[in-house]
């Protein structure tokens, strides 16, 4: 059945013609903002100011009975096969990333996802063997695009604080040649680690960078084989001792998106922070593999989330939603979150190849606040659409590096400005001056941990992912594949080759691709 | 006349029914991909991959000789109070960033355009007379927040390859402690200048983190008066000589997300790269301004652009716009233009306070291209919305850290990928298997320059304030003020007030505020 065929839809898309009013004091009351809430894994996720009735959010929880949502990531951590499309050719692939942190209790027994538990175990076996390799080098530069790099970049300034003295991270991921030369300006290649991450082993951009840093690295001195090592796919080209000191292995069944706590990040955050912080995450992670589990959806708080992702989207017709996080260390969260959402929910079409006729992912974007506030938060106070917010926070800071300032600390600042974005953007203001007017309604929910630790952290990478993967389950498509992103490569070879052409300046042959041709000319 | 009413919006409107189909090759021809462009200040806007046909671009041109563009252009450079809501109190200000770079050819003469122009000049003396002062130092820290630290930030970046060695730049924005912290580890005190930057000398964030800062410097045995210098607006209480080392000026007809050309940026590039970087970037910025007067909107390349978001956001409906530079040095560009635009046109009134019938500002967002096309380009080829792009490149990379891979250089291989999208997103493909059909039509356009300079830089920082004050212009809104910041700030406060109460362990003041009270409670 479609999504948009379900009872649940129809009741929620009559609801959705006078949502709850929050700018009545009788609507948004003290005792909605405390019961609204829900804890799990070290977080409360605060959900007052969501346009919701308590209707809706019952509605809400059929409409995830009726799509078997919990059923389906209880399929999807087993290790069914969920990445297909029915009746069409597909990659056809278990989804097994929570199989990376399936290492404490309640572990899953299903076979797929015990072998590939066991697989992934080995490989952290083979990187604490490896730590002491590390120990010595003073800098680790990551070569990687996309899942490879984004993740674990946002995962290492979440923790930058931990630091090992004497220790530095770069990432080199843009095929922009400046990318790699600023990084190669930055590090003395003696001195450094270089951990090239591509599943396939022949990503473009990486295969690329690689090339470059190699070069560089003889140059100065240093053969290569004595500084790179490799997460790679088992048997693809970059699964080499020849060419590699070290090469780990990750599989087909844990996408590049969903790979941030495999050991894609894992090395990195092992030679900044140490193995038991990367320990540490991954034990955050499995406790919100376990929350995604539960059953009942008020206690489940990505498949919550999701489903007032849905309610804005689908019922309400918001086409974006802001991630903001009140908290620095997650400056790169929401460009992660908007790779792991975009990514596998910017689709058109349903499992069984059919073109839907509703809305799927919004856009997904943000930027940290109290940042934020002083950039784009006008548009979303007084612009002419909503913008769905998810807010996340932490009670205490890291470091206990603050002041008190005209009576109060920078962190309680810092909470008092999130809980007033909150509550403003929801209630509004009336004025007669239509410039000091604000409409409100502007729902937003808070998702508020204690402490932003290695292990609050791995919960919240969960969160998202399952947060997204529910999302994909209930509008009924495939968030596991990227075939959206394969006809740029190719057109992209045939400019290439024309590239090649103009160079060798007899330049017959446009390669049957006019319209690449004339863009070059633009050159 | 509201925007709606215009005789060739309704023109537009009809056109809209049917846009150009792009897909078609009768349509999307070599003649077009030549044709379809405009040069000025060294860059070439590329359209050809809009969906706008030559009747629509003409229909375009009425609607901004319709809404006067170009004139209200010439009356803002000039001086003209357009900070202003006609029948309400409002900021009622000049707007005249412009002024801060009118040093070279063919100057403003208008009255107020000239003092601006000569109070900045002066002010760029006692920075001329003060860089003998800088010197001695090797960090800089820069505290602001919005636009004294988006702007000031992506302009560092983007010349970061340009740094004098032995220089470094970093900034704290967010009041969230940490992010003091995590800078205060990485500097010397001692070797440290510390720039602050509010124009009222009084915003929350700013006030704090200088604290914070002050106090570690003294810690430290570093007598602040020694390191800390402002830019400040005349008269505010930062504008002291007996708290800083040199207090510099700015203005209240430079809004803080126009101010980036002003010393807000200057101080700073000036550290980093040396003073004549900063009056390159200045001569590029004035080449823009002066391109932003030209009548023809054909030659005119920020109004074209603003006329391109128009035709996509009020026409074709689409709620979003995507910011690619396929440039990693322009990593933090699409952050800074998401506040000058949303900030700026995040409104939902007219110039006379009437509430809108029509969209402004969509959402914008965006990351440095290949990474975009390996996180949410998925989403851009084959989502249910199609999100209008708007890609920056440049013929040579920064550096010349390149090798060929492959049969080509990487600077090669961005450009073809850039030219790849472009094309894809526009042509789209059939296919019978439909994970693998993609609908194309997806809009786009190019805005390639030859190399990323100074001079560039200062150009593209012109092109998009531009932009955004065109389409103010355009939409008839007040594209200087930012009434829509104001109401968190109220809420923020009654809440630091309850911290207060709350840490004086006697609460029993809730400030009227039991919403917030009830948040609290929460922590």
């Amino acid at each position: 059945m479609l999504f948009s065929e379900c009872s649940s839809y129809q009741k929620l898309a009559q609801q959705a013609k006078h949502p709850l009013d929050l700018t009545e004091d009788k609507n948004l009351t003290p005792e909605r903002i405390r019961d609204f809430c829900t804890e799990g894994c070290g977080f409360k996720l605060l959900f007052g100011t969501e346009r919701i009735s308590q209707e809706v959010l019952e509605l809400l929880f059929d409409l995830a009975e009726e799509r078997k949502a919990v059923a389906q990531m209880e399929k999807m951590q087993k290790g069914f096969v969920l990445n297909k499309i029915e009746g069409y050719p597909s990659e056809h692939r278990s989804v097994l990333h929570t199989a990376m942190r399936d290492f404490f209790e309640d572990q899953q027994d299903a076979e797929l996802a015990k072998v590939a538990r066991e697989k992934a175990l080995l490989q952290i076996e083979s990187l604490k063997a490896f730590l002491p390799q590390m120990e010595p080098f003073a800098h680790l530069v990551v070569i990687g695009i996309g899942g490879s790099a984004l993740g674990p970049e946002a995962l290492y300034l979440a923790l930058e604080n931990l630091q090992k003295k004497g220790k530095s991270v770069h990432f080199i991921s843009n095929v922009d040649p400046d990318h790699a030369a600023r990084v190669m300006q930055k590090i003395d290649p003696k001195k450094t680690l270089v951990l090239v991450i591509s599943k396939s082993g022949a990503t473009l951009e990486t295969f690329a960078n690689e090339e470059l840093v190699r070069g560089y690295f003889k140059k100065n001195g240093c053969e290569p084989k004595e500084y790179f090592v490799a997460v790679t796919g088992e048997g693809s080209p970059m699964d080499s001792t020849e060419r590699y000191l070290k090469s780990f292995h990750m599989w087909d069944y844990v996408g590049g998106r969903f790979s941030a706590s495999s050991l894609c990040g894992g090395i990195l955050l092992s030679f900044a922070f140490g193995f038991p912080v990367y320990w540490e995450l991954l034990r955050g992670a499995h406790a919100m593999d376990k929350n995604a589990l539960k059953k009942n959806p008020r206690e489940n708080l990505p498949l919550l989330a999701s489903l007032f992702a849905i309610w804005n989207r689908n019922f309400l017709k918001l086409p974006t939603e802001a991630i903001i996080p009140y908290s620095q260390a997650l400056s790169r969260w929401a460009a992660h979150i908007q790779q792991v959402a975009m990514e596998s929910n910017g689709k058109q079409i349903d499992r069984e190849g059919r073109t839907l006729a509703f809305e799927t992912c919004p856009v997904i974007y943000g930027e940290p606040g109290t940042n934020a506030q002083h950039s784009f938060f006008q548009m979303i106070h007084q612009g002419t659409t909503p913008v769905p917010l998810e807010f996340i926070a932490f009670k205490e800071s890291q470091y206990q590096f603050d002041a008190e300032v005209k009576g109060t600390t920078s962190q309680e600042k810092l909470l008092a400005n999130l809980f007033a974005q909150s509550l403003a953007l929801a209630q509004g203001k009336k004025s007669e001056n239509p410039n000091k007017a604000f409409p409100g309604n502007r729902p937003s929910h808070i998702l508020l941990g204690e402490k932003l630790t290695p292990y609050a952290l791995g919960a919240l990478l969960s969160f998202y992912e399952h947060k997204v993967a529910f999302q994909g389950f209930i509008w009924d498509i495939n968030s596991f594949d990227q075939e959206g992103v394969q006809l740029g490569k190719v057109v992209a070879d045939k400019i290439l080759k024309q590239f090649v052409g103009r160079r060798a300046k007899n330049p017959k042959d446009t390669e049957g691709f006019v319209l690449g041709w004339e863009m070059l000319k633009h050159l």
